[in-house]
This record gives C-alpha cells, structure tokens and sequence, in this order.
C-alpha cells in the first residue's frame, strides 16, 4: 500500500445505523457503518461486527437484529450509541420488532432481521442477515460515515 | 414489509464502483454498489455478486479483482459498465494490478484484492476479499448510489 489505507478507505462509501440485538431479557445497542445490502429477492443484508464485543455474543445466540438508519442530524445518536456503556438504551424510546429484537423509535427507518449465518473476514466476521421486516419511521436524507470524521477513532486500528 | 421494499433499501448508504476481474487472458469489468470495508487488520472489502453474471466466473477462477472507486461526477463510466457488452473495456485506459486484476486508470482510487472466500446470500454471493495493494489516482469525493436513481432497473428486481 503506497499510502495512508486509513486515507484509501473513507472513499468507500458507508452509512451510520444502529444495530439492536436481543438474547432473551439481555439487550443490547451499538452504531456500525460496515452494513450493505446482498440481495434483492429476498431482500438480506450484510453487516460486519467485531466478534470480541458483547453485542456479538447477543447476535450469535439470539439470532435476530435490527438495523436502524440514522438520520443526517443524528450525529448524537451515532456518538451515543458508539460508546461502551452499561446503560446506554436508557433514555431513548424503543419498540419490539417482530422478531423481537429492540428498534430505535427516533430512527429514520429499520429493517428486522434474523440471523441467517456468519462468515470470516479479518478482524471482524460477516453477519448475513435475512429481512422480515422493514418500516419508515420519518423521512430524510440518510446519514454518511463520512460525515462522522474520526469520531469512532477507527484510524488507529489500521495495520502499520 | 408494510412499505415499498425499495425505497427503504435506497436509505441504505452505497458508494459506486468498476469492479475489475480476470482470469488468466480472459478480463472484464462491471459496475457494483455492494461494497463495503468488513476489516481493519487486515484490510479486507466484502463485495456482493450476482452468480449468473459472467464476471463472477472469472472471480471465482482468477480469484482476483480490483475494486475502483468512482469519482462524483463519473456517472458515465456507472453506466458505461454497468451495461452487458463484449466489448466494453475497449477505449478504456487499464493498469495491471499487482494481482494481475486490470484497474481503471480514470478512478478516484482502486484496492487490489485476492479472493478469500464466498458465502450464499439470497440471489447473490458475497465475495470476501483480501486487500493487497491500493492507491489514490485523482481526488474528489466518490459517487454514491443514490445519485444513481433507477439507472441499474433494480427497483424490477425485489419480490412483489
């Protein structure tokens, strides 16, 4: 790599949702850019999640998620939901989606999903994911990574 | 789906690439949206492909490609190689990437990857891919591909 990759990568476009996973009682939220869509009939998605965090352990054994697409003024939202914290749903309005995973109800949209398999990629593994369901909650433009800068200080964790 | 499937997948953040694959002598080229960064360390991009397309064979047997990033006003080459024809990297200008994987020299920037593996997602494949190489041509910001509208036709392709 003749150059900064950290630089090479936010040309890659991304956007900012907050993923919400159930396990039973034990729920959990966290902000991730590395989501996409991987097929048209039937409509799945793609994220990528780092398999040390707690929200992985509630994926892998409850099987279902949201994916909630914040807007371009939710920068509060992608910050707050980017820390570690014990008790960070506390405080925002959350609805049970049909799979019974916890949806954002300040979102933009979100789209329901079960857990159809993960794979291995790197550092992180890819969960793919099966929509059940998907709802508009408000309209507007949908928020960009990029517009997030070094907020999640994701450039340290680049190889040397 | 209590809603249009299509317009809650346009709120999905996509940048727009040339995705550039060869096997042995035989090359080819084809836009893609579904591309996402899955890894820090090592760099690794997930794209999402479609198994009946010809580019796929020759991923799947050159097990190499170089993922293009098109610049915001490069909407020409979106539809240029979004289009099936047999000849269309003529008039082009192509670099032989390390891999061997032609890159398009008029691109904001391109990443060099070999084939890692597959996984099944619905009515594509997601191709799991090893950075080994990548470099800035030109700066600008990239194409998203909302700004797209329906050039691709996709809103035909998700289930009633």
């Amino acid at each position: 790599m003749s150059e900064n990759i950290a630089d090479l990568c936010r040309l890659i476009s991304h956007g900012v949702y907050v993923i919400g996973v159930r396990d039973g009682e034990k729920t959990n939220a966290f902000t991730a850019a590395w989501v996409m869509q991987v097929s048209f009939d039937p409509v799945m998605l793609a994220l990528s999640i780092n398999p040390e965090h707690y929200s992985y352990r509630l994926l892998e054994s409850g099987r279902c998620c949201s994916v909630n697409i914040l807007g371009r003024e939710q920068m509060n939202l992608a910050e707050h939901f980017g820390r570690s914290a014990a008790d960070k749903m506390a405080g925002h309005s959350w609805q049970k989606a049909r799979t019974g995973a916890p949806v954002l109800s300040e979102s933009l949209a979100y789209f329901d999903c079960e857990l159809s398999h993960f794979t291995d990629a790197g550092d992180h593994r890819i969960a793919v994911l099966s929509v059940v369901d998907a709802e508009m909650l408000r309209s507007g433009p949908s928020m960009l990574y990029s517009q997030t800068g070094d907020m999640d200080g994701s450039s340290e964790l680049y190889p040397e």
